[in-house]
């Protein structure tokens, strides 16, 4: 297993506990939990691969994917009741996956030699779109919509971060880590602190 | 036209149906009729298809397939007035193909090698995503969210069963269709007498 | 830069205006706007080059999509605000932005001598399946869903009328403006005069 492919399995692992999560709050059965497990967890991978014409997705080529993503919906299926409140569990979980996920889609297109808008691009897309499709098939507000938050923008400075490493000379696993790091700090600040940038308006205050 | 182009074609008349009974809940026009006939139809073998890796995808090859939809699209938009419960009838044809294109997934899986994950992934993608493009296109529950009913669950059921008769020697079109009865059977149980998986529950109840 | 790339480039600057205006009406911050720009903006396009199977989709094969993307984003951060209305914005842009994908997808296709079911059906997806996503995603009843206008109807006979003219043996770049003139005509006429074609009701009146 090569180290992009350790990427993407921890990914797949822990959008798939959110994916559960989801199913757990829609109440749904077992094979429920799977299918949205699945669904969150080789999603934004799966758009990845397919736009950069890789030979074969992710997870056919590795079935251990797969078999991880219905790993984490057995786990939430059988302990979620544990949790204090699902909700946060889910997005502190989602924070997490989107740190592993957008290194594993930086990673996948710098490999592949991808312009760097590209890059940056495939970085975003695979971290978030995993948890919005997962939102969207549930029929709630997509957590990257959710107004007065760092999400899509986390995302996008984790990808400049990688892309600047590696213009600065660091190895591509340095740069990636680095990635992962920021990533993480800017969501995770965003959820303990209310970290945001400024929001549209439709007419500013006027003075 | 080969056995498995026979069965695509089949669900996607199917499905066309039910895209155009959504269409006519939502009051469009025929052009709409057979914009969501034809989503619906060849949704999810085009997910399948692309996934998979394959040269072209089914309905770029087979023109029919389109034609198809849209007969479906235009039949029901005469004739939809006519039933009882447009719902009712949306789900069972639903269900119906459902079985149809499970099998379908899963065999053109299974003809080009895929590892067993993979094959029963492909069945249930190839069932389900047609339907839930419909629904969450039109803003509704997605009919595979829906609380206590068998769906997610036919499909893999019906999606293992044929990997076990394949396994246990049997030609490959017996396996699909012993694939797409269970299929079918389990869910019109589920929509009939109510068949379901004990669905998850935030706090179980205390003895 | 080739006349298919052209029109690519500026159905994505269109595109790209429409998802930033939604991403005013959800009052995201600049990256958001970024984010539901890009999606609108490559999103049909991105499925015609995936289903055609081109070597690289659209946008890898040229950064400058995204920028131009990104560039209407930013635009209408600044200027929103000066908007009398952006809803009608957002309906009239959009149905500029159709009137050039339309003939984008068609274009693509009838180059890569699919049949004309197929050319079609590529007309009418790179045409709506941007604006399908922005409004998915935005939990927003989708343009192309809305009772009695001409959506589906007008990205149709535009590509209807790109085949005839071809047929006929017109050059493909006047087929294709002829295209986008019709599209234009008949959204134009819809949301101006309230055009349309009569909309399925569940019981017709009896006389």
């Amino acid at each position: 297993m090569t180290f992009l492919q350790g990427l993407d399995l921890t990914a797949v692992f822990i959008f798939g506990l959110t994916g559960a999560l989801a199913a757990s709050r829609a109440q749904l059965d077992i094979v429920g939990f799977v299918f949205l497990a699945c669904l969150t967890a080789v999603g934004g991978g799966t758009l990845r691969d397919v736009v950069m014409g890789r030979d074969t997705v992710f997870w056919v080529a590795e079935p251990l994917m797969i078999l991880s993503a219905t790993a984490a919906a057995v786990l939430v299926f059988f302990t979620a009741h544990l949790l204090e409140s699902r909700l946060r569990a889910l997005e502190w979980l989602d924070a997490l996956a989107l740190a592993v996920a957008v290194p594993a889609g930086v990673g996948l297109a710098l490999s592949m030699n991808a312009p760097w808008v590209v890059v940056a691009i495939m970085g975003v897309a695979t971290g978030t779109f995993g948890g919005l499709m997962r939102d969207v098939v549930c029929n709630e507000l997509p957590l990257i919509l959710k107004k007065g938050e760092l999400y899509a923008t986390a995302a996008l400075i984790g990808a400049v971060v990688a892309l600047t490493g590696v213009a600065l000379g660091l190895s591509s696993s340095l740069a990636l880590l680095v990635c992962g790091l920021s990533t993480f700090a800017l969501r995770a600040g965003s959820l303990l602190f209310g970290w945001c940038l400024p929001v549209y308006r439709s007419r500013p205050p006027r003075h």
